[in-house]
């Protein structure tokens, strides 16, 4: 089987194969999601994620089917109104597509793809600001300090992190954030088919005073619904049941690898690449600020070169993520997650510099 | 393993495990939903249940992650002020609460617990009628006849029938219902994850209407969002692919044993422990009414009999579904899903028979 470095269903995580044996062996798919063994399961994954990703108290984990779910009821439940979104690619633009199809005022402010963001002049009035951390499309990180900034600025707004193609790999300060979340088939190299929902208090409160208002919130995926089930560690319908399971298990295994050697190696790794970039003669980095260029979607301008270098790379068993759009015949992407060995990116960066 | 009757998660089908090896063998939990892999999982799926259900053109097939999120998106997209929902259990119930939930006029019409409905006086107006084909909670099927009267009598109000925990053994005439939906965990044996919504020409017209009338319909699972992507063999969002696959499998496999053999052998369980029950000093069928009682979900009054009757199974590696509710204890259910073999009916009857 090749590795592949498309960003996205991801590589799976090198132990999911033996934790869904271990799944079958244990009747995991058949439990009913209101024993005491979907319970633990649900404490489990969540626990887990708080100590890898320092989770404070006061934020609630919640699972939906898919991120784009979550785009979909972050908007329903935080928004009345007026809703702010900063658009550098593809999948920020949808999150704010999704706001305009829910008949909210979405504001854009947007950067040129592959670039960090100048303007920062968010409407007065906004009650949500959306970032997209990590924009898979092009492979512009936001830094933290942009992150950090609208708390201060805009303390009416909920500051809402779109955090998909990066977690588990960055830090964030979650007193500077109100909503953090992401889906299980990027880095954590799991099948798709589940969304992770962070929201502290803030976004409860925002929740039940749009439901006082008459604002519909939806149904059983509205918040408070989502939060009277996550504090009894249930969930209000029959949720991906395997989808959590694994993800608790991987958690686990990342926990005793420790967060900090994640982090460490994936820097290494994006280094790795990077330098080879650098000196390629056939494909240079398409994000120019150092600042911007994301760690877990490393993005290649390849030009004239991209089949060389495709099958350049699959003849040594490795497989390019192509370019995302209208760039999909002149760029490569490839995710920088933690189911990529070092020796694997070793391998990557080595080809791509031999070639000319 | 012991052999689960509870009515739902189910049993898994038993091959479902070996489509799981062959599914990571081929990597499927690491294909992009854009991929042409993909499209012939999704088309094989869907071609396969349309042959397997009997659905006719005319009748789209979407994916959403539970039925439960279509208890939800069909309310969003199919009613403007006015549905009705036929309620005599917990799920069908619940269906009418989601319709509250999302502000709509939802009219009740209710039958005691266990039997069928007497009232049948749907309010003028009503844009959508609620159907319940299979009451998990009691063990209550519609009949056939009781679906079908509506579409005559009420020609302006959609037919959205719930057959969660009784596809694929029911037949339905398409001709007298617009829309029909369930989830994979139930008759078809899969784990949790995944819901199938079959919908007409006439759902998409009328969410077509209520977005041109500025109804929120939603975003990524609008009916016209869903069938835009369908129509490609795609999906809006990152679905669960691994669940797509295996239902593709599974309905392949429910193909080459045949519909009629389903049937017929569903038929054959359900008389067999339906008789046990009548001659049981222990327990009795909780639903009188022959006309009334399900041939998928079998519901039993256990009373004080209730713990030695579940003993009596467990110390033959069978366990029962408890009571639903206020029931729980003095109840119990027995699934009849095409994963349970004739052979274990038997067993079950048996030494539910044998008990005194």
């Amino acid at each position: 089987m090749p590795v592949t470095f498309a960003p996205g269903p991801s590589h799976l995580y090198f132990t999911v194969e033996d934790h869904i044996k271990s799944a079958f062996r244990e009747g995991i798919p058949s439990i009913s999601h209101r024993s005491k063994t979907f319970e633990h399961t649900f404490q489990s994954a969540t626990e887990g994620l708080r100590a890898l990703l320092g989770i404070p108290g006061g934020f609630h984990i919640f699972f939906t089917s898919s991120a784009t779910e979550i785009w979909d009821r972050s908007i329903q439940n935080l928004v009345e109104h007026q809703c702010v979104h900063f658009v550098n690619g593809s999948f920020s633009k949808r999150y704010w597509e999704i706001a305009l199809q829910l008949n909210k005022q979405a504001q854009k402010i947007e950067a040129p793809l592959g670039q960090a963001f100048a303007d920062v002049q968010v409407e007065a009035g906004a009650e949500l600001i959306a970032l997209t951390h990590n924009e898979t499309s092009t492979g512009v990180a936001l830094p933290m300090d942009f992150i950090n900034q609208f708390k201060a600025s805009h303390p009416q707004a909920l500051v809402v992190v779109d955090a998909v193609s990066s977690l588990p790999y960055p830090q964030f300060d979650f007193s500077k954030i109100d909503s953090l979340f992401f889906s299980v088939q990027k880095g954590f190299g799991l099948p798709a088919g589940l969304g992770v929902w962070i929201a502290n208090e803030a976004c409860l409160t925002r929740a039940e005073a749009l439901q006082k208002n008459g604002v519909q919130i939806g149904s059983y995926h509205n918040l408070p619904s989502l939060y009277a089930n996550a504090k009894k560690n249930q969930t209000t319908e029959t949720p991906n049941v395997l989808g959590i399971y694994l993800l608790a298990k991987v958690v686990n295994d990342m926990l005793q690898k420790g967060i900090d050697a994640i982090r460490r190696e994936t820097d290494y790794k994006a280094a790795v690449l990077y330098q080879a970039l650098a000196k390629s003669s056939v494909a240079l980095p398409f994000v120019a600020d150092v600042n911007a260029r994301s760690k877990t979607v490393i993005v290649a301008n390849t030009g004239d070169h991209t089949t060389k270098i495709s099958e350049a790379l699959n003849r040594k068993g490795m497989l390019a993520g192509s370019g995302y759009g209208e760039l999909k015949a002149s760029q490569l992407r490839f995710a920088n997650f933690p189911t990529h060995s070092k020796e694997q990116y070793e391998m990557l960066a080595d080809t791509i510099e031999a070639l000319t």
